[in-house]
């Protein structure tokens, strides 16, 4: 097996850290100077690996293991989120970096390594743009349309980045797989004390609007029979759904209200409207289905009472994505070679691999994340969990060669 | 009886709100320049009438039928909520007025009739400036302290007004009680088709402020049993008042939540903070301490969960006051005798007869509000009900003369 230098993976992970450091963190979103002075280290990190290495004219940094003709494509993003950590995204790069030098390296034979650190993922301009591009699934329109949240189009911040390479695209005849390597963001690992996570899927989104109107009246002078409250009609919901989905959902179900708000907003004036925001999530789309539906069910049901007027307005619906099995189970039986029980568990946030999953066999591994943070620049992971978790990749792409020759 | 002429008080009425005239509405703020405006016009009708009138050197602008050495004082307030409606204050002022009026008219000996207008019962600066002043219940420090929203030192708008009258101070050995008419503000008359309310107490209010800490986590990676969920903290809390206050409170107790943030307020983050305010309200304090015995007895059950830390901060605690059952039951026999069933009823707002009635004797008698609407510009109520609520409160006047003769 190709030897993972450990020190060596570390000091690429701090030095990508370095472009757009922030504290303890990194701010690197897309297209911002740092992210674009990262990508060129990091092509020529790659060359000075042994791949071949370019960045493609959306910014996608793609190095190709050249002698060989099927490979195990190995990616993640090194783009982040303001204010963000230094290991989401950047892990799953350099992992893909130290195992395709480490196998040049030992002269490993058979199937080679690509990299890749896609663009956008975080969605400053359009989330997993890269990701999407390498598998042919973005449009024109849509790159065209693209703008950040501060008003910048996505067609000026590519023309200001001067990028001008070949797109990479995603090669059937070559890749045999793609692997993602992540920090968990939770803290499933942490609490049960496991080192690698094997994700079985990445879980679908359903997210609404719910707005309620019903009528403002003097909360002292108003019986409470006569309120038509937007508030109270919202509460009411909100208790339905903490007492219904923990039954109607999965194991893994998990959903949030992550914000409301009641106008006119004063102590003594009953809601005349109310605004909040539920999402629920689930790698399996007959839950999230039959959890919409109850929801939908019980406003209907709220509705018909007369006094309150809900509705509801989908503002996110993201299909689960289940990755291959075989290649979980790749991963469970290197992390076993090594010492290493794991957990299989859903990522409840996306990654590039819900893009590459629909177009090839895809897993994913989760090293622990410290106290579950991330998105933070507190976010962290033991450096013998880093170095571990690229062991065990690395001895994933053997096992998925061996399994490739034996066919 | 003193003869109410229907179409004087109508006009009286009409012409108070031609100052600061806004809509069909008024906004007649305390101090403002058609707050004072209307005082100096209403001395001059009280003086028209026969009265001894001035402004104190608060504003509170009050008559004296001085050829009587006994009298019921009857009085509310001409200073209104920002866009407020044109009866809200101004009709027990003005049935003052022309009871008054009336009486000297017929040249009723006996009880006189003294009128007042309190200053700002609306809280521009300090709520019931004038009636806590008349009943010697307020502090020069408190006065001096006094600020608008906008920041102007209730002393700078005293100094601007120019007052210059003698504090108008209740006289025990004059007043035998204090009637205040009032629009209900709520749609109970107007519902159960009556055109008399008989107030039995002014509700007390307590408001709180429920604070709720917890952690901020990834909405789709945390699992639910590891969350530290602020928002779903202070939506249980809310379940439960609303499953509990019903069975809790009297029959006349009413609550509200009018407000609720949670932070950081992104749909994909767990709410680390959240902070809503809950009030409730009721004539009799022995329920209103129940009610508080137990939301404290939830939060401190919530908070031996040990993962999110809910904080009380009482913003609000206004004793309930009772009417004198007496006066009340002059105003419905009152009621009666013109052909009218009255409907006894709590005050769910606060008046001048809540400082009045700490005392002497008061009673309140309200008249319907079309749709329960009031504090803005559409709020009225049909001039046919204006003037029976003027002859049922001239009735009670003579009822309460006679019960005095005969003591």
């Amino acid at each position: 097996m190709a030897h993972i230098d450990g020190a060596r993976l570390l000091a690429d992970l701090r030095q990508l850290a370095t472009f757009g450091k922030c504290g303890t963190g990194v701010d690197r979103i897309s297209f911002s100077p740092p992210d674009i002075e990262a990508r060129h280290w990091l092509v020529g990190r790659m060359r000075d690996a042994g791949l071949e290495a370019r960045i493609d004219r959306l910014g996608n940094a793609y190095g190709t293991s050249a002698k060989a003709a099927r490979a195990v494509l190995i990616g993640s993003h090194t783009d982040t989120v303001p204010k963000g950590g230094w290991l989401d995204g950047a892990l799953g790069v350099i992992y893909g970096l130290e195992i395709a030098r480490a196998r040049i390296e030992t002269g490993a034979s058979g199937v080679g390594v690509d990299v890749a650190s896609f663009q956008d993922e975080e969605g400053t301009y359009l989330p997993c743009l890269g990701s999407r591009s390498f598998c042919d699934d973005v449009t024109e329109a849509e790159i065209s349309a693209a703008r950040s949240k501060g008003g910048r189009a996505l067609s000026e911040a590519l023309v200001s980045a001067g990028y001008d390479g070949a797109l990479a695209r995603r090669d059937p005849a070559r890749h045999i797989a793609y692997l993602e390597a992540h920090i968990e963001q939770g803290p499933r690992l942490e609490v049960e004390r496991r080192r690698i996570g094997v994700v079985t899927g990445i879980v679908g989104i359903r997210r609404f609007r719910i707005c309620a109107r019903g009528q403002a009246d003097h909360a002292g002078t108003t019986p409470m029979t006569m309120r038509k409250d937007a508030g109270a009609a919202l509460f009411a919901l909100a208790s339905r759904v903490a007492a219904e989905f923990p039954r109607l959902g999965g194991r893994d179900t998990v959903w949030n209200i992550g914000s409301i708000e009641l106008r006119p907003g004063a102590a003594n004036v009953v809601p005349s409207e109310g605004e909040m925001v539920l999402e629920f999530r689930d790698t399996q789309a007959v839950a999230l289905d039959a959890l919409e539906r109850h929801l939908l069910d019980w406003i209907a049901a709220a509705n018909a009472q007369g006094k309150v007027v809900i509705e509801t307005q989908p503002i996110a619906r993201i299909m689960p994505i289940a990755m291959t099995p075989e290649i979980g189970h790749a991963i469970a039986e290197a992390a076993r070679t090594l010492g290493a029980e794991p957990l299989t568990m859903p990522s409840g946030a996306g990654h590039d691999a819900m893009v590459l999953g629909r177009f090839m066999p895809a897993g994913m591994l989760f090293i622990p994340s410290i106290g579950g943070r991330s998105h933070d620049i507190i976010e962290d992971t033991p450096e013998a969990d880093i170095v571990f978790g690229c062991e065990v990749l690395a001895e994933t792409v053997a096992r998925l060669e061996s399994a490739l020759a034996k066919r």
